[in-house]
């Protein structure tokens, strides 16, 4: 990836003296900052702009790190092949035309697959606005040369951005107004072989990058991916677009990408700390936040002191530290003194610390007194402040830095006021490194993004370690096996695994099924297992609430007279539950095994949404993807119902996940329901399927 | 009201030359834009800014319109007594020092009650911010006189905020830099007097206002405020503070008013069509939106097109537009062909459309061809429009604003790209009246906000005609009980006035029991009525699932013995439920009697949020409660479950409100479980509480 961020020269193919053209604006960018060798390619032109111009690459003297190219689609594949044959390590292709506009372009895009496969040669894009170093001055890009024009920050947040001209917009807006200082900005477009992993990859290592912004699409790599993040010792913030049903619709037809199963990229990126983002502006937001305390708060409570000087805005302020799920800070004895000094006296001292009646008694400087305060307060994790910009006099950014940078803990600021007072004030703000947002939510947002960070880096390979083998048991009996199980069969083998399973036994005469009734205890259910029906309870072969050995018999009876006299019969011990839940593997394809989990019965009804973790789980990972279901509740012991055994159920998705990793046969498993009972998961149906 | 919007002569009271003074400011703004006759009070001078100074209002020789007193708190109450006697008909306090401060300013705060009850003299305030009408130019207000100079776009969006200082700073935030055009900001403070209803009131028939926005920490009288809203042609937008548990605690101690039941202020706001904004800046953007697009829209259908340069944004917007609640519209026949046009042979056209290889192709007037074929497609409610702003030659307001006009539907915009660039063209959109945004998931919620209004204005009143009257039965009983109802009673009651409650007999006797039983047919539930006992299943007094008449027998005994021989013994028909629901009746202190819905059984567990809505209820306010409950997917009919009977259930629903309404005795009603069995509602359990 050197070749790219850090070439000593520099080719761009299709280079033009039309001001109109994509390729004369790239080579323009590039003069602007780049200070290595520049080589303009057009056969029709013998000089640009004051640089000698080649027919080819090939015709280029000395040696070329880079190669920028913006000519029609259908001349590229011979371009690149060019290049290849030149040894040139690095082609960024910012033309068009490829996987995004149909089969003639999606064969183009292969031919260049592989070439880069052939030659080695690493090629970025096609479809894309390329690269913009903010550091160095690179503009590697046919768009955001006027950046510099426009008030650009230079600051310590990269950005990776596949969509092609979403990139350009998104870019020069976050550069030219966001108030977020900008390192690196990568459009990557189709990923025909660079993509977001390899550019993630190479940021990790950048001095110059504190934190990092991605929108995606698609992943293409969803493990690469995911281990990349988990030994990223930088905050990572994705927005990932294409979730809903529409959106992944429009997905599939604009980057012919998969835009995968929104539950598992959320669940993946949960998994490994990523903060998901919801709107652009929002991701550079939070970027911003995270690039200025990217270290996870040394405590792990999430208490805020909230300085006002406004009670209204104070209480909305108090609501969105809820609604975020943070919480108010009780102010330790030290810091309610003094602020008592400043207070007036019938003014009784709280968090929100409302500070008007103090301003208006002790002038401005009240402020500072309780901003100092609450940064040294230790009952107080971090702290939002408001700032009202009426007068331009005042500029506070220098003191408060001063005081944030001692106290060590987030800090982050809320302006309102008049544009042209906050506009300085936020300028000033930026420059100082305090993060400030001219939308109240926003900026509660971003603490908490700041707040809630988790600890990050190597951790969770030591944490992996306490993931489980599946026992010789079980991988030997899949061995054996094919097709779809039936629930018998499925639940032996989660059993051999490790899953605990309701008791039951299969019988095979009312005889049998009688004894078997007795054994276990009544009631007893009892279910009719047919090859290949899985729908057992939409074809009448489940019996509930069988409490006789008669009727134990009738029912064997009856059940196999409705299979036709196929099929076995299964006599289960009724399991009185408190809950019902559903516990899963799929494949996806592009995070491979992961484990779902969600609830069950009535309740599946209105929580469709099921939560998920690629597998294999640590202990850390399943009690986490358990914190995740909705309606926490429901698991905490309702109405003088025991809690559910989190550790045993963390034992059972661990155990699911790992089937699903070490045997690959297994497409899928489908345990549902697993009952709680007193506290206890057990599972009582399930349903494996083998690859054959 | 008239003396606060439309003085002809105004006193200022405290003004002085000190130009730190608040009194200096609010003279100095006065000056300002105010044409009529300006008298400055101040008993230490002779002369302030060349105009005369009088010792006391009683000393000024013309009427008085309007005074605006901005002194210590402590002379306020003289000085009001004083523009009494002069017949000053409005004062506007600014100063603060009242019931924000404890029980000396609470005191003194009565006292101006007090003055305004015996004088019929309006009090504004205290401890507000005053009054700005940008339109006529008066600033009546200490803190916003730099707005001229800020670039404040005039506009017809008026604003009431309850907070003193939070509005100084909001309004000037929204005057200076929100591309929100302003009429008239009024800040009402502590509203010893005129509070949000009267204000509201005056709005309502302002010419110069075509949407309202508030920020309330309390509802004064909250029937009249939904009276207004009711009645008013003009979208309201509400931002609440104070709806968390520690928001409402800040709020009791800020302005020592009662924040009031989070979900009853919801249930309230959405029964006569407000809507409820979140944050700040966004109620502005809100605001903006339906100012441009007050009319709710002439179909039901909500289909939205989005027109983008940016696939990868296209994908951002269908997530947003499935968000909030609208659809992706499916285009027409000629607007496919319109765009097949301009875009390249290989390009399917599909929504979101995606312009950018149709600029690439035919250059950006693609762009005007997409705009008007969507904005005139039958088949598409509203459009969401991204304009990426790179470069600053291109201003296409007006061609865009003429098209929108022609198209008489909403159309918002995204504003992305360069900052210089994007101010310029937002300051245009605005002038043409184009709301446009620079965040694309408020632009999408703004949309939302207008294509999903109701029609409004008198409608309300026609709905209400609907609402039955409490049958003289149910009436004369409730006269003759009072202190907590037992469930026989109360549903006997609640029967009486026409809901639907479960077979049951009171019985005496094992005897009794046994007939009863039988009568109702097994199973049958028993239930032990003990004077004062509401608690019946924590006491052990409620029997399920009795299938015999010897079990009843035994089981009366068993109850009787459990309430020591008091009491007596329910047989009910035990219902076979599908769902579970709670309904209720509250008094609120600040909207009265109240009707609550939620889910019961374990889901209540799930969704606590119950929901409201004010009584009485026309038939379309129960409907829109019922659509309000969590969960619609229960009420729709799940697992083959019939659906609920949303009538029956509404009709229940605006009974018990009729209750609320006519018998004030009642104070609480709860129907717990109402259980819904074949999709019909009937109250199984219930509690009626009636005052003594």
């Amino acid at each position: 990836m050197h070749c790219f961020f850090d070439p000593k020269s520099v080719a761009i193919i299709g280079a033009s003296r039309d001001p109109k053209r994509g390729g004369h604006r790239i080579l323009k960018n590039v003069k602007t900052g780049f200070q290595g060798g520049i080589y303009p390619v057009n056969p029709l032109c013998d000089e640009i702009d004051g640089l000698r111009c080649y027919p080819s690459v090939l015709d280029i003297p000395g040696p070329v790190d880079l190669a920028i190219v913006y000519i029609p689609a259908r001349l590229v594949p011979g371009v690149v092949r060019d290049c290849a044959k030149r040894g040139v390590p690095g082609v960024i292709i910012e033309s068009a035309g490829f996987a995004e506009t149909g089969a003639e372009g999606a064969a183009r895009q292969n031919e260049l697959k592989q070439i880069a496969a052939e030659t080695g040669i690493r090629l970025w894009g096609p479809n894309c606005m390329g690269l913009v170093d903010m550091v160095k001055r690179h503009v590697f890009s046919f768009v955001v040369g006027s950046i510099w024009d426009a008030g650009a920050l230079i600051g310590d947040v990269s950005l990776i951005v596949q969509s092609g001209f979403l990139a350009a917009g998104f870019v020069v807006d976050v550069m030219s107004h966001r108030g977020v200082g900008i390192s690196k900005a990568c459009s990557i477009g189709n990923k025909v072989d660079v993509d977001e992993c390899d550019v993630l990859e190479w940021l990790l290592d950048d001095p110059h990058t504190k934190a990092i912004g991605l929108y995606l699409e698609s992943v293409a790599n969803g493990r690469r991916f995911m281990d990349l993040c988990r030994r990223s010792g930088k905050p990572i913030v994705v927005l990932k677009g294409g979730k809903s049903a529409r959106g992944a619709e429009a997905a599939m037809s604009h980057t012919a990408s998969l835009a995968g199963h929104g539950g598992v990229v959320r669940g993946a990126l949960a998994q490994v700390g990523v903060v998901e983002a919801h709107d652009f502006a929002q991701m550079m937001d939070i970027c911003c936040a995270l690039a200025r305390f990217p270290e996870p708060p040394k405590t792990n409570r999430h208490r805020v002191a909230i300085i006002t000087a406004s009670g209204g805005a104070g209480i909305v302020s108090a609501d969105f530290v809820d609604e975020v799920g943070l919480e108010l800070a009780e102010l330790s004895e030290t810091t309610r003194k003094e602020l008592a000094r400043v207070y007036p006296e019938w003014m009784p001292v709280a968090n929100p610390v409302d500070l008007f009646p103090a301003i208006d008694l002790n002038g401005p400087d009240a402020y500072r007194v309780a901003f100092e305060a609450l940064c040294a307060d230790p009952d107080v994790d971090a702290v939002l402040f408001h700032l009202f910009g009426l007068r331009p006099e005042n500029d506070w950014s220098a003191v408060l830095a001063e005081t944030i940078r001692r106290a060590g803990k987030p800090v982050i600021g809320w302006l309102i006021g008049r544009r042209d007072v906050l506009e300085q004030a936020q300028r000033r703000a930026a420059e100082e490194g305090i993060p400030v947002f001219r939308e109240l939510y926003r900026a509660t947002e971003c603490l908490a993004a700041v707040v809630k960070q988790r600890a990050r880096g190597n951790g969770s390979e030591s944490e992996l370690r306490d993931a489980h083998e599946v026992p010789a048991a079980a991988a030997a009996m899949l061995e054996a096996v094919r097709g779809v199980l039936d629930e018998h069969l499925s639940k032996r083998i989660l059993a051999a695994a490790g899953v605990p399973v309701v008791e039951e036994k299969l019988v095979a005469s009312g005889d049998e099924a009688e004894a078997a009734a007795a054994e276990l205890g009544f009631p007893v259910v009892m279910k009719g297992l047919s090859p290949g029906k899985i729908h057992k309870t939409e074809l009448g072969l489940v019996r509930l609430g069988i409490t006789s050995q008669r009727d134990a018999t009738a029912q064997f009876h009856s059940l196999m007279e409705a299979m036709n006299g196929t099929g076995s019969v299964l006599v289960q011990r009724q399991v009185r539950a408190e809950l019902e839940l559903i516990v899963g593997m799929i494949r996806d394809p592009q995070f491979g095994p992961c484990v779902m989990l969600g609830l069950g019965g009535v309740l599946a009804e209105v929580f469709r949404e099921t939560v998920f973790a690629v597998a294999p789980l640590s202990r850390a990972d399943a009690l986490r993807l358990i914190a995740r279901l909705g309606a926490q509740r429901l698991l905490d012991g309702f109405r003088g119902a025991p809690a559910v055994d989190r550790d045993a159920l963390a034992r059972i998705l661990m155990t699911v996940g790992q089937l699903g990793c070490t045997c690959p046969s297994v497409r899928e498993i489908d345990i549902n329901p697993v009952l709680v009972s007193n506290g206890v998961p057990v599972a009582v149906d399930a349903s494996v399927i083998v690859d054959g």
